[in-house]
């Protein structure tokens, strides 16, 4: 489905870029921005930072602000901080996710508390979140109008309540591990998807973007979080460690349910069900665990259900941009979907 | 010195109050817009931030906030919001220092992480980093104008940084012990006056203060929330628990550096110098450790010297108010800074 976009080039002052060399560009711009802005130099907090954001990860979130704000015609280099806030904020959660549920790798690397200590770890992310609003601020420093600084922060914020509530919605799920399909796509809206949800609609609002453009563009990124989301989830299904940069047992050491779990248990009927059950809340291996779950919700076909639910949301996320003209930007915005529809399959 | 001020009275609508009056009444309205945002209902997340911050503590952050919005001439309705992010800021650090300090009690109450766990703690506190953006989007919905708004989340973010700034300044002075006392001025600055400074600055600028009065409330917030530190390092050697809401003993078990202590060992020579940082290393009862401390720190005139220094920042605090036109405002924000050297003597 690749050719039903055009290819997507974009005059950046005077060359001109296809989709790759664009992407490329973007993250350069924004990883720039990450470490100028923290230096490693001074107190520890600012080398822990350092380590954290730079080098970065994909920059996903980055590059959707900024394309969100090119979708809305609006000069991208004036919402770079934002960018590099969107990614701050990220790495803030992941820091203190990775203190709770004890993961000691991230990105490849030994994750933030593991090399740091709990400590600063938990101050680190502090910081980093406060960065996210303070990025707000110097894109006003840029040029962008204050009446846009304050509408991206009221999304922003917004998002950020969002996340606390889906991770605790999480843990209150697991905890009593009672989880339906529909409460854990709404923890996933909250816990994944809003940050998406934000990183597009800041991107708009600072780009000036009428508030109709905004709205889709903010649909578009909670859906697409959502998609990434259940991708996420699969990986334990589909890949090893190396692919995720952290150990592939996380989720089930931490008796995280997912969704391929959770649509095994539904289409499986009662003797699948307290068989996934009986492994997850075993305290055998997580390896052989792992295995004896993956096997169980594979051929219950919760691998298959999952990938379609996936499936959907990116569709859904192409359509919303529909009110949006056409630009490489958009073009961007819609191959990042198709993308995830890919890698889901 | 009570004297010097005036009554402070001002009108509330219909009434004439004085000041413990008026001071009871800023506190009732930020009380009730913390529990009408934070009621307990819903995900774990809202119980715990409830518990959090209902019932308050003193409230003096957003008091300052409020009373610098009513010394520019504000209608204080407006920023009330505002006020009740502050006190969630404050909370939000509080959750997470006890975290880190492994302090069980706080306001003497179990505290956050003590009654709900850690990783749930972790999330709170996050939480409330994010209401306090968001609690400035509100002073927007409220008709706070944006540019305003934009400035506020551009002080207070810059605040927020400095708090982890500090907090990181800490852990380093207190881990690799070496300290001087204007090392120690500087970290205070940072971890405690940050947000002082924030918070008054933010009010002035809510409320629309021009740019003179708006640096004066901040570095009035900044001198007092030295003071305020400087007190605190105080408790331990001249309160008991109950007082503090807190393990008295909380600053030894942790290292902590506090300015009787360096100001002690400046005073005292190498002879009071060893045997303090002796004291300090040790792994004894921490009771007898603090008594041992206390004795030395007093006989070497760390007590009256750190007091001295409270004084000076709080007279210096009540010296910048003199650009303000005079207020009831703007007399109970002098009244603090008074009442803060009282405290110390």
């Amino acid at each position: 489905m690749e050719s039903i976009y055009s290819t997507g080039k974009q005059d950046f002052g005077t060359a001109i870029l296809d989709r790759s060399d664009r992407i490329e560009y973007l993250v350069s711009l924004v990883g720039s921005h990450l470490e100028s802005t923290w230096n490693g130099k001074g107190v520890p907090l600012e080398r822990i930072c350092h380590y954290a954001l730079v080098p970065g990860g994909k920059l996903f979130r980055p590059l959707l602000l900024l394309e969100s704000a090119g979708a809305v015609g609006a000069n991208i280099a004036l919402v770079v901080p934002a960018a590099a806030g969107a990614e701050a904020g990220h790495v803030a959660s992941l820091i203190h996710d990775d203190i709770i549920d004890g993961d000691t790798m991230r990105r490849g690397r030994p994750s933030v508390h593991a090399a740091f200590g709990r400590d600063d770890a938990i101050v680190a992310g502090d910081a980093l979140i406060f960065y996210l609003f303070a990025a707000l601020a110097e894109c006003g420093e840029r040029g962008v109008p204050d009446d846009r600084v304050a509408q991206a922060m009221a999304a922003v914020a917004a998002a950020g309540i969002d996340l606390c509530r889906g991770q605790s919605m999480e843990a209150q799920l697991c905890a009593g591990y009672v989880c339906d399909v529909p409460s854990y796509l709404e923890m996933i809206r909250l816990k994944t998807a809003a940050l998406f949800r934000a990183a597009c609609a800041s991107g708009a609002i600072l780009g000036g973007g009428p508030a109709e453009w905004c709205a889709a563009l903010g649909s578009y990124g909670e859906l697409l979080g959502s998609a990434f989301q259940i991708h996420d989830d699969l990986l334990a299904y589909t890949s090893d460690g190396d692919a995720m940069g952290k150990a592939v047992t996380s989720d089930i050491t931490n008796q995280r349910l997912t969704l391929p779990f959770l649509l095994a248990r539904e289409l499986g009927g009662e003797p699948v069900a307290n068989e996934l059950d009986r492994h997850m809340r075993d305290s055998g291996d997580p390896a052989e665990r792992l295995a004896a779950v993956s096997a169980l919700v594979r051929e219950a076909g919760g691998v298959a259900a999952a990938t379609d639910a996936a499936r959907g949301y990116a569709i859904r996320a192409v359509e919303v941009l529909d009110v949006l003209p056409e630009s490489p930007s958009k073009e961007t915005l819609s191959y990042f979907a198709q993308a995830a529809v890919n890698r889901c399959g």
